[in-house]
């Protein structure tokens, strides 16, 4: 057998010289998000974060996530950097559901055939996002996997490490009837419906790409962008905004919020509920806030009835916060763009009051 | 337009309801790995463990992982328990080779059409192993991706969080010249080198599943088990080997090993010299311990060259410990199948002794 038609690991579609360069890419973008706390150098295999003592009792707070295919609208247009904001957004979200605060992240990038440019532009967007997010890009791995995944395609797997003070834990145990719900917008679908949005625009669904992107790239009535920047705004991460308002203000009364509920897959109904004590419900006044344009759009276009809608997408709702009916004012006075959009109720599950 | 032809989010391939009820499922698999420090039954959006103040400086150790290609050999088979397995144990002899005890888990299913009880055996398999690790499985995401997996296809991700005294990293830095590298058997490919194999038996490649299959459950000169046993036997775990010889044993001056290689992508010569200083390298003696059968089935098959399959595979040899000179021998006797496989050298990288 001839040197040249031997079958080699790089010839199998992994190249484990070419995976070494791009490692030493990915540390090169992960400096922007460090803690002194990383050890460096250190742990080849696995990656350090000293937490050491300055926690009284500390509660460590995991999440684990995807984009789902919103990578899909990322891989088709050849804009790999915002999905990374994406991960991180998500699940430094779903963290702060408890009162934590981020340390750590791991990033997962599962591929066949992605160049290493855009791979790099994916750890980017996951390393520029840790820093936002004030959290440590600790490791990562990048699995080249022909056959598994269709030439070009990729998924993009997170997982976050936070901590919160035992006594400082957000578990909505302290909700009682009467108190306010609290909305935060979301700034587009986040990471949640594009299968049911690829599927009405006919997007990533094995047709012409180039046809593909043209839809992507027009105006549609309402819209002041393209579908495109639209549908790839990255989630909004809630960490800055909310953090603030977990601590008692001096010289105020405001209590942190009982219960904080990232409204994910599943929408308002599959969300809100979870943070409910058994016996209670939520009643949320959609009216309360106007949906933005793409979710109407979408809604159009697709024939989708208004309740699979608030099944599918966040609807223009982000997060919700469950406060004592006397703090909601000083905690909107916090949240310039919060409102009060529902209550809790006896009952169960999520009545829609219009 | 009628009820019927509406899409929804469930004709889009992603089903809110059953994933509800999937979530049960996944709950009672992953019942059988607890730890007390799971708070369970509150935090929604995240999973809690509280790490208190048991720990005098503690140091989090973080990895994360796939299984590779693999899993195309577990999807063809439908043996799916057995990846879990793989996921969690090289996780876990991952954040082994820093001295780490593990802490807890969290797994991501990627895919397109798999079944609810493929996915439910797959998180059995992470749970059992994570119970044989001591570790909690505290979190797990599944996503439904049409479009980005092929049909039937899944990629199964992991993230391990273990923790270790600041005082008691295991970290390479105190290797010397002459120290001796001690080996641990592997007993199979683990997790690297699946894209080549399947080249060579032209698995998962797109080809008649039925004639796939039939390679696979054929016996082949030398094996003792069918081609199927031996490429899915779950990657080892080291951990409970490894644990009892990194506290000193009273009554002997043994050390705790200074360094510990995973050999994993990139074979023995892409992770031996990842522990070592600079300035120093390894000299490797091949003809310390027997091939397994299954290499040598591979190599011969695929006309594979000698440094190619040492890159490419681990070749029998799964776990690389450094030890000073003088504890080599106390160190053997407590673990029964490890051998002298070489020693530390002035130089660089790895040479070959034989």
């Amino acid at each position: 057998m001839s040197e040249a038609s031997r079958p080699s690991y790089a010839a199998a579609g992994v190249d484990v010289d070419v995976a070494e360069a791009l490692i030493a890419r990915f540390a090169e973008a992960a400096k922007v998000a460090r803690r002194p706390e990383v050890l460096a150098d250190i742990g080849p295999f696995a990656g350090l974060f000293e937490l050491g003592r300055k926690y009284r009792d500390p509660v460590l707070v995991a999440s684990t996530d995807s984009v789902g295919t919103k990578v899909k609208l990322a891989a088709l247009l050849g804009r790999h950097e915002s999905v990374g904001h994406d991960l991180v957004n998500h699940c430094v979200n779903d963290i702060l559901t408890t009162g934590a605060e981020p340390l750590f992240f791991l990033d997962y990038i599962g591929n066949c055939g992605l160049s290493d440019d855009a791979k790099v532009a994916l750890v980017h967007g996951v390393a520029e996002a840790c820093r936002d997010a004030g959290c440590a890009l600790l490791g990562g791995e990048t699995a080249d996997m022909p056959g598994t995944y269709a030439e070009g395609d990729f998924d993009l797997v997170g997982a976050i490490i936070g901590v919160v003070e035992r006594d400082s834990i957000i578990d909505g145990s302290r909700i009682e009837e009467g108190d306010v719900l609290v909305g935060l917008p979301s700034n587009g679908l986040h990471t949640n419906g594009y299968s049911l949005v690829r599927k009405i625009f006919k997007i990533g669904m094995g047709g012409n790409p180039d046809e593909e992107r043209s839809v992507l790239q027009s105006h549609y009535p309402g819209l002041e962008t393209t579908l495109a920047d639209a549908l790839l705004e990255p989630h909004r991460s809630y960490l800055n905004d909310v953090r603030p308002i977990l601590d008692p203000v001096p010289g105020t009364q405001r209590s942190a919020p009982k219960g904080i509920a990232h409204i994910t897959g599943g929408g308002i109904p599959g969300n809100v509920p979870r943070i409910l004590p058994v016996g209670l419900g939520a009643r949320i006044d959609r009216a309360s806030w106007r949906v933005p344009a793409i979710f109407r759009l979408i809604q159009e276009r697709g024939g989708i009835d208004e309740d699979e809608m608030y099944r599918a997408f966040n609807v223009g709702l982000g997060l919700v916060l469950a406060v004592a009916r006397h703090d909601a004012d000083a905690l909107r006075a916090q949240l310039p763009d919060a409102w009060v959009c529902g209550e809790v109720t006896a009952g169960k599950g999520v009545e829609w009051a219009t």
